[in-house]
């Protein structure tokens, strides 16, 4: 990491000391016991802050990209409460979904509910970091114009994401393979409702608001901002997800960090997806045969039916087509100014996105 | 029943197949498959309507009580849509209590997660069930000035009841006997922030909301309705509360329609905290040998330690006590007008709820 790149981090963490620390401070105004404040300041520590802060990061720079200059403090800070109000929103989805999923390690280290003296209090614990983000919105943000917003958004993308997680969980339960749920189409619907809009709508959605972008249109005849930042979110999220798959497939365990377990864990993966696309009934019945089993000899059969099939060669023309495709989208992006303030829906907010993402092999 | 409560029960109930519909008619709308469709709305069925509907009724008889007058369709319409809010609260709140109590039923049927093809996906069903709070709220509520104040509410409201169930949690563990974290303090914060918030001042506080009090005083020599309303309604829910534990002890099956387990469960309950308060060393001995073991005849010397400390002379004790002091701070209030509308915070309304409470053996 740069050094820069280690102080913009640095900075932005020093934030969710301070949030976390007015938090802890409600609950004892509240009178709760000395061993939940604890309990509640061991979830925060150990289920927010860990993870590579892409989100919430994401929130702050697009910010600065749009107002075109530096933030001041009270910008800055504002700016870093959105974004970890989505680092909580992602914390939440990842308690719960690790639980629904029996993953064993997040991060590692062991899931939450796998800690000793956790457990199933962690249903609760994801409950209360969700609540959290309207406890941070509220000190921070009552009195700004765009309050009620935020919180349909919140909401919105909650609830999106809610369901993204429960046509994942019917179309590829971990303990019950049936292929015949699996398609490409069911691929991309659980990708942008499960992923897309938390991971990359919600984070530029955020920074549009706190600069002063109008939910509602004054005229008839403006664009659109929010549909316009969507329509290129969601397809560049989705791009990243099927890199996620590739990647749990194809990258080294130096490369992403862990030993990808896709197969194993009967994911509906993009590869799969593609896969099935095009086998043979031959090569078909390999698939149905060994996707999923918790066994590596069957993983490698169908690692060898993704190489005859050629999921490497198909994944590099699906990158190569979704970044021009994305590309060409952004340069389509009128660079309208927000409400008020001195904002610009820049194109560079697009751009920065997909320049963290093309090619990555991590 | 009466044909008159009959009849409002029915009115009430097919609000919800109309709350229900607009949820399943969204899910259409984003594209969702079949199954999830299907599955959405069996957790809705199975989850939300299937209680006494006490807390949902009481908003809409709050409204009613507040404006003292009948309600046109339109006003009738959006009170039970508030009430079915609170309704779809409760049920998020017992999906997600029942799998961290691993209870095994609710309401005469399996617990939703003891469904055979639901299990761990309840977390997220429960997640689903909140976020179509803010559905519901949206539709109908979003152009009312109240609008913002209605999600504030509802977020704090569910906040302090996370916070509650959190305390629940670490001071009885369903596995863990250790009586020395049980105290009535203990039990008064845990009974406040996890029962009395959500079941009784949630429902007049929307009330109220929805017929114009406002939530801001115009001069500070104004009454702080909510204030008042709160500190009626907490006292309230604590009394009901205390009533549970001493029914789940001391009602027959017949009357409570269950048979209570909170010895066995190690529940943290007015009961058991009642007899620690005034037992001797030889009676705690007991007590702390006997108290949450899955056994009939541990339960049975307990209950026996009970009759001896007098838990049922003290219960009448309280109930009498807890019963005067409501009533006087009822008659306190003042009766003040609401903003704009015709509503007046009458005494009725919590006069109301003290009736239905008072003496219950059921």
């Amino acid at each position: 990491m740069s050094v820069k790149k280690a102080a913009a981090r640095k900075r932005f963490e020093d934030v969710y000391i301070t949030v976390r620390d007015e938090l802890l401070a409600e609950f004892v105004d509240h009178g709760m016991p000395k061993e939940a404040i604890e309990y509640y300041k061991r979830n925060l520590d150990y289920n927010v802050p860990g993870g590579k802060l892409n989100r919430g990061l994401s929130v702050v720079d697009s910010v600065a990209l749009l107002k075109g200059r530096e933030l001041d403090e009270d910008e800055y800070v504002k700016a870093a409460v959105l974004g970890w109000a989505v680092e909580f929103l992602q914390a939440y989805f990842l308690v719960s979904d690790d639980m629904m999923d029996s993953s064993v390690t997040r991060r590692g280290q062991p899931c939450w509910y796998r800690v000793p003296d956790v457990g199933l209090i962690a249903v609760n614990d994801a409950l209360l970091l969700e609540g959290a983000i309207f406890q941070m919105l509220r000190r921070r943000f009552r009195s700004e114009p765009y309050y009620v917003d935020l919180l349909d958004l919140f909401h919105d993308i909650s609830y999106k994401t809610e369901m993204g997680q429960l046509i994942d969980l019917l179309t590829a339960p971990e303990d019950h393979v049936d292929l015949s749920k699996f398609s490409l189409e069911r691929h991309k619907l659980i990708v942008i409702y499960k992923t897309a809009f938390y991971s990359f709508y919600l984070p530029v959605a955020l920074a549009m608001l706190v600069c002063g972008f109008p939910i509602e249109k004054a005229k008839p005849s403006d664009p659109d901002t929010y549909k316009l930042a969507e329509s290129i979110l969601i397809p560049l999220g989705e791009y990243f997800q099927v890199q996620d798959d590739y990647l749990d497939y194809a990258g080294t365990p130096e490369q992403i960090g862990k030993i990808g377990t896709d197969i194993l864990d009967n994911k509906c993966s993009w590869c799969i997806n593609t896969a099935l696309a095009v086998a043979t009934p031959e090569q078909r019945a390999v698939l149905d045969a060994n996707y999923g089993r918790k066994d590596a000899d069957a993983e490698a059969r169908v690692k060898a039916i993704y190489k005859e099939v050629g999921v490497d060669e198909r994944y590099a023309e699906y990158e190569q087509s979704a970044y021009e495709r994305i590309s060409e989208l952004i340069e389509q992006v009128p660079e309208v100014k927000g409400r008020g303030g001195d904002a610009v829906l820049k194109r560079e907010v697009f751009r920065s996105f997909v320049n963290k993402i093309y090619k990555r092999t991590k």
